[in-house]
């Protein structure tokens, strides 16, 4: 993007002026922060509305990457850097006289994470946007992180960590016209109507509507812009009844307010569930009312949709998928089956057993009665379809959804999809070989594996600007897009000798 | 303001576009109602830093009106009115096929008040921004209103009433560089430097941080806006390890959940105190900082700034007016006696002494301890002072702050400041004859009245287009600024005959 310094100093001037309406020498680093945020997206948006607009007139196939965590860490030197503005910015405020780096500090890590799946699902979506696919995340507004640290006299302790304030966050932007109700709760049976077709009725559910927040997802030098899209819950307006305290509504609120509730008793698995089917089922309203926007046949969803389940958080997917379509749309059950499996991706991250998602059968009847039925029915097919092809009943018990009182999550992940990887390649080849052998005895064509990286903007330009510069004069710049590049650094003697970072910065 | 509909419709879709990033088709009424709103503030912005510039360079004498409740309602057509921008706007909507009542619903009443005080306080507000005075409102930022009110089989039913959403309101701004912080709690005492000075050293004191938000008032017409400044309370980042969990933080935030707290109990009388003195104290603190930056002797400050208490709850006000002036500032107390007493008046609400404001002693202490020393010190001066000048001590007994274990509040009000106010010239009387009576005779000149009135912009112009229409064509426009232009109306004879209004619109 073109900007020159002084567009951008008369830009970041407006803003702070017609948005905050103060001067340069009044605000405080956190108010200019502000300022050179929302002048970075003024500068961006007509991008995101172009990809947008792209997007549904070409009726390109978007994948939908689920995640219950998405740490992107502080974004405002990462849309500097997408941009091509970062050393223009610097330049800019170094002329105004302010101090970049305490300004940069003032911006709220977006910590909606735990560590490793949280920062994948963040690489994934920058990547994503550096090559240009339309990869759009989905996941939780969580009010706080996962904590904030502070040693004292040594030890850690662990406070609460609010990323945004009464104002929000100068990133996101709220879309009130994207919100969905959720239910949850609540008796369901099935009426049959004059054709017999069985239609749920639900009795005592729980609505909430669910708000998304978008936040753009820029690429690298490219003026792609994909969208992160996080979940905040609210009480509908018609349901407020129900809520006649402030005590009430926050314990609703509380759906979205932390990462990872304590869930060492029953309360917190409740709301552990709830906040999964919750983006979980707010996200796949939303993609299946885009889709339709094209005057496609629902049944062909999986052509311009993929939903990747990122571990095993947002696996009750196809579940929810199949009630969607069967339910609220009228698709027959097994053309909605076959839609589902074709859009449905999983990407597993254990190799512990044990470690794999279950849910016991009693709650998950009591939060999701309707999911519930699909599940058993699910699995009830699964058992009746593989029986029927003679697999051996140990494998079919092995495998199947609904067993022990429980939902095995994974095991919905992976006969609701077309697609299983791990991370890494020891560890896929150790999914195939032990933790879903019998699975892989039969899907083996679902397995494969995508390595995880990590994205070398962040954590090589951005970290550490000497060393990138460095590389750019040995190798070129063509690293900072494909890291492949990197390779070529093998043509250096020093390099061949594992040189330390030292040596080869002579 | 000159917009031509073209115009409007123009930057209303720019805005819609930019900062929300939809397309009129898909967006909700409440997107639009956002979408008006920051059309709006666009227009009036460059009004508000304008006005603030002039006060500055005229060094302009402020009015402060600290009040409670502020019950503005719904701002939209007041700004449009006021603007001059109703019925372009109007016709835009029209033009657009959109329909403006409906997007106009979708406004949260800002309902931060009970009833009579919050709206007398908004009238204010309204008028002082119409008739040019630089009148300013400090008052706090509820995040729930009183309550909403449903009706339920004929009954009542009280709901928690939040006016804004996690992204706060469209019609303020959060004005970081203006936070201060108030301190609560702990022990104080005094220490004496080399020169005998006595210095307050706090101990143990718990100290918040308090973010003003502000909400621009506009005069009707005139191009004049004024500021209506919310406190909020934040936990300082200093501080934040006495708050290792979210009920901890939560239990801070709620200072500034509901106007007025349920006060049958110890805990909400206490809060009810601390919400008084953080929006006392942080109302204050910028009043000085602000007045200080025009170089000009902090003992004159009354010339360029004068406080109003409306009503006992700010009226802690004279107190910690002193604290500042004598612990922060170093003014001798003669100085800043003199100085707070110029600067502070107080308009009385009720002729029921039982219904005036009293503290606890012991709670006052333990909540504001170094406030409770300066009011007894205010209260002992009093006392002697009346003594010396051989007053009966029945009256300084019954006129006294400290009494019966109690903190009088409308005495601190009355004796800390200049002049004392009722809102109707019968209620004005009383108090002068019977509930206020002993002060009458201390101090006659103190005493006068000021009738409570109504803004006939809201309570006409908008509430009854139709009749204001008609009243234009009997007696001209003039009235919708000067509202005694009404009396033109005894021209006719049907006025004086006591017609209703509707022998009048014949």
């Amino acid at each position: 993007m073109q900007v020159t310094k002084e567009q951008f100093i008369r830009d970041f001037k407006d803003t702070l002026h017609e948005e905050q309406q103060i001067k340069i020498v009044d605000a405080t680093p956190r108010e200019l922060f502000i300022a050179l945020a929302k002048t970075l997206r003024k500068y961006y948006t007509p991008l995101w509305l172009e990809r947008r607009r792209d997007l549904e007139k070409e009726q390109k196939k978007i994948a939908y990457y689920f995640s219950i965590e998405f740490l992107p860490g502080r974004m405002l030197e990462t849309n500097l850097l997408n941009l091509g503005l970062l050393e223009s910015v610097k330049e800019a405020f170094a002329d105004l006289d302010l101090d970049f780096d305490t300004i940069k500090e003032t911006e709220h890590d977006m910590a909606l994470g735990n560590g490793g799946l949280g920062r994948l699902a963040a690489a994934f979506m920058d990547s994503l946007a550096t090559t240009g696919y339309a990869g759009f995340g989905n996941g939780l507004r969580y009010r706080y992180g996962l904590f904030k640290q502070r040693i004292v006299d040594g030890y850690q302790v662990e406070l609460p960590d609010p990323w945004f304030d009464s104002t929000g966050s100068v990133w996101e932007t709220r879309k009130d016209h994207d919100s969905v109700y959720v239910k949850l709760y609540g008796d369901v049976y099935l009426q049959a109507d004059d054709a017999g077709n069985l239609t749920p009725v639900y009795q005592g559910a729980r609505v909430l509507r669910a708000v998304p927040y978008d936040v753009a997802q820029l690429g690298f030098e490219n003026d792609t812009v994909n969208n992160l899209r996080l979940w905040d819950v609210e009480i509908p307006e018609e349901d407020e009844l129900r809520y006649p305290t402030i005590a009430d509504r926050r314990r609703i609120e509380d759906i979205t307010a932390v990462l990872y509730p304590d869930d060492s008793n029953a309360q917190g698995r409740e709301l552990r569930l709830v906040q999964e089917y919750f983006m979980t089922s707010a996200g796949l309203q939303t993609i299946i009312r885009s889709y339709l926007k094209m005057n496609l046949p629902l049944e062909d969803i999986y052509q311009k949709v993929a939903v990747h389940i990122n571990d095993t958080h947002p696996a009750v997917a196809p579940a929810e998928f199949m009630r969607l379509l069967v339910d609220e749309y009228g698709l027959s059950w097994d053309k909605a089956w076959q839609a589902t499996v074709k859009t449905m991706s999983y990407t597993n991250h254990t190799i512990l057993s044990e470690a794999l998602e279950k849910w016991d059968a009693g709650l998950f009847k009591y939060v999701l009665p309707r999911v519930y039925q699909i599940v058993l029915e699910i699995d009830r097919r699964y058992v009746a379809d593989l029986a029927v092809k003679g697999v051996a009943p140990d494998v079919i018990e092995a495998t199947r959804i609904v067993k022990d009182n429980q939902i095995h999550m994974a095991h919905l992940a992976i006969i609701g999809g077309h697609s299983v990887n791990g991370v890494a390649k020891l560890h896929t080849e150790l999914l195939k070989e032990d933790t879903l052998h019998a699975f892989y005895q039969l899907f083996p064509e679902k397995f494969n594996n995508k390595t995880n990286g990590i994205v070398q903007r962040r954590w090589t330009q951005i970290a550490d600007e000497a060393l990138s510069d460095e590389l750019d004069k040995w190798i070129g710049k063509e690293w900072r897009t494909d890291i492949h590049h990197l390779r070529k650094l093998n043509a250096f003697p020093c390099c061949k000798m594992k040189c330390n970072k030292k040596d080869m910065l002579v």
